[in-house]
């Protein structure tokens, strides 16, 4: 066995299959959003970023920025312990009421990571419950899919958004038995929502819990941002809502909130929020102060809601095969993983406009495409250059132009296997 | 099925085992480290944290807390997505290459915790290597041991720091098996260290690789602070070297470092490190600063060993059953959960002094204890303002005075079930 020969052979491996990613090393600008600075071979260039989840542009926001070096200021960089052993800061805990409060909920309880707080929460109501039967979407997103594995109970995969499906996989369950139902509000490759109303009736129906990830929705959907459940009037029919501090509001972590019952069992047994370092108080304080401002405050919403739709209409009528979403993510398809990729390069070396390639396995193939995310501060000026960048190296590279001469757009097959790693990531 | 009864009950359990967990409400005070703030019953009182594992105080040092203000005034609160989608800040990229020159290692890999670090690094390691059988100490920490788990690979477990134990396995495994020893160089609740250059000789006399978690150590041993592998010059022995930026060096976020090829199959190939958003530049600028300051001070790692050793004196001279330790962690045997408990209680409600119990399963039963961490802050005053409070609690609550009349102390058996909460997070 030689170790270093084995690793360097799995990386080759990557670069034959042409999968190997490279990052982008970038600076963001704060007052400047959303350009950056553009880090390769030791030249910085100033570019604009289309693919960001900082979806609202709350990350540069005065009053989120101004709460987190006011706590640092006050309370240090790093909260000192784990939340059992003197690391449960005061801003921690204002942050958890505050989210309880967004989903009108009885408890929150906040993780170092969306990405953690599904994997330990799933894993530990699942194992917890007897015998559990956890019924999940094929869509799902990798951190619910690893939760699931490590709960170890019995698992059955429902087609994406297919109630009848989920139906059908209830009803052979039997109304005794314990059954989580998970999935997302917002999926986050194609934009679509979930039946989230007929998934509720179909949870009461056969008596399932029910658990719903808003990590594309928080912030950005509802009167006060607490996601497509409340935009929908549905959060008091959904047993628990996750979500991240991540992506509408800017900042880092996530959380759930549900009953007390349900949020004390995880907070008392999941190892992934027992045995690590809480999250800052600065981190928490920024976080309050994002979460805060979009209760009050639709501004970012309405002017983000206006700016996917005209992002969307000016693609289309250019002839730009848009594919259909729902939401304020705007695919865009190629089709093809090799121009998938050459397009990003030529929008980000000609254009300056960066934009990941959303490849296989992240979505099935044929359907590789561009993820376009259009914040409030991507302005109709930037849209008109967006859509001239993508014109001329649609033309360049010869990619086919409206989504009638494409294939039939497949269902995505997210597969996670630690093997295949997705580009979605 | 009743759901909400169900996780009731689960609660139920463990206030009726007494191991249900309060968290103590806390707001550090920058500039009067270890003093808190502790908030109970809407009333807030001024106490000084005994058991902080920002083990130098780095969080609220001045370089640490202005480079995180700097870094969120420039770039914002947020990355804004995942390291692969418009993520990868400059600093995070600075951070991974100070982190890389720390060790002595030609690549670093961040993650949002020490405890995904381990997890999802072992877990990777494991499964990609072909039949891997991994070799575990018997006291790793929870995160490690969700990492074997969760690559599926077969494992055996050695008894605690146990070369000859551990060399028959390497040895009936044979030479051609691949094989991934994973232990810790300083073990935070009995303060002992791992036989790590013996070690190192039978990966090299098997053909093993070596994963080591230098969490309790890094910032504190060697002379930048790379840990108990630099103090003992073992850094180069080691195939990878796992950290944390929460404890010595006071942030938040883990990491590890090591060959190239190991590191870039980590990051192509780890789905807890792929689907999960990047750390904030402001995170990875205040480790940074934290991690340069110590690398070119020993200031705060003299102070810190002056000052344990000062602790551990003292108490022992009161008579205090001060357990046997090699580094900055005093734990002091009470040897009974329940008077673990009500001494703790006293310390904080009596003398405003915070120490968390450390009780059965973290510990095994009969070493239940007080695990205290002097910092280079806990001057000589506060130290006999300690012990003083010691003496008072352990005559007041008849806990036995020295270690011979307590029961052997067994090895820790810190099994890890998602059953079984353990007080050690
Ligand atoms: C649906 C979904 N859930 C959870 C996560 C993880 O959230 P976080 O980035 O906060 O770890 C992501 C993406 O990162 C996601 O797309
Ligand atoms: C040995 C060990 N490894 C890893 C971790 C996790 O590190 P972090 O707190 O950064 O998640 C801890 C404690 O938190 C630990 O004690």
């Amino acid at each position: 066995m030689n170790y270093q020969r084995f690793f360097s052979e799995a990386i080759d491996q990557l670069h034959a299959e042409r999968r190997y990613r490279v990052f982008a090393d970038l600076e963001r600008i704060v007052g400047a959003f959303p350009r950056a600075l553009w880090r390769s071979d030791e030249e910085a260039r100033e570019i604009t970023v289309w693919c960001s989840n900082d979806y609202l542009g709350m990350g540069q926001h005065e009053s989120v920025i101004s709460a987190m070096q006011d706590a640092a200021g006050a309370m240090g960089a790093g909260a000192g312990g784990t939340r059992n052993i003197s690391g449960n800061n005061h801003p921690l805990v204002e942050l958890e009421a505050e989210l309880a409060d967004l989903h009108g909920k009885q408890a929150g309880l906040v993780f170092t990571s969306g990405f953690i707080s599904n994997e330990a929460s799933i894993s530990t109501i699942a194992r917890l419950l007897p015998n559990c039967l956890v019924l999940s979407d094929e869509l799902n997103h990798a951190s619910m899919i690893e939760g699931v594995r490590r709960s170890g109970a019995e698992k059955k995969i429902f087609r994406h958004n297919d109630v009848e499906h989920l139906e059908s996989l209830l009803k052979a369950a039997g109304p005794e038995r314990a059954k989580l139902i998970v999935f997302e509000s917002v999926y986050s490759m194609d934009g679509d929502i979930a039946p989230i109303e007929a998934i509720a009736d179909l949870a009461d129906k056969y008596n399932a819990m029910t658990y719903i990830d808003e990590v594309h929705a928080v912030g950005m959907y509802g009167a006060r941002g607490g996601g497509i459940t409340e935009r929908d009037g549905l959060a008091h029919r959904i047993d628990i809502i996750e979500g991240t501090l991540a992506k509408g509001f800017g900042v880092i972590g996530g959380y759930i909130t549900g009953s007390t019952a349900v949020i004390d069992a995880v907070r008392s047994y999941a190892s992934g929020f027992i045995f690590t370092t809480a999250l800052p108080p600065a981190i928490a304080a920024a976080a309050t102060a994002s979460i805060r401002h979009l209760k009050a405050s639709s501004v970012e919403r309405d002017a983000q809601q206006r700016q996917a739709q005209q992002t969307k209409d000016k693609l289309s009528a250019a002839g730009l095969p848009v594919m259909p979403s729902q939401t304020h993510i705007v695919p865009l398809l190629v089709g093809d993983p090799e121009l998938c990729k050459q397009a990003t390069d030529r929008l980000l070396e000609k254009h300056g406009i960066y934009i990941q390639p959303i490849n296989y396995p992240t979505v099935p193939r044929g359907t590789e495409r561009l993820r376009i995310t259009p914040t409030p501060f991507h302005d109709d000026a930037l849209i008109d250059t967006l859509r001239d960048a993508l014109l001329e190296t649609w033309e360049a590279l010869g990619i086919p132009f409206n989504e009638a001469d494409q294939p039939q757009q497949a269902k995505s097959d997210r597969v996670v296997s630690l093997l295949v790693p997705k580009s979605g990531g």
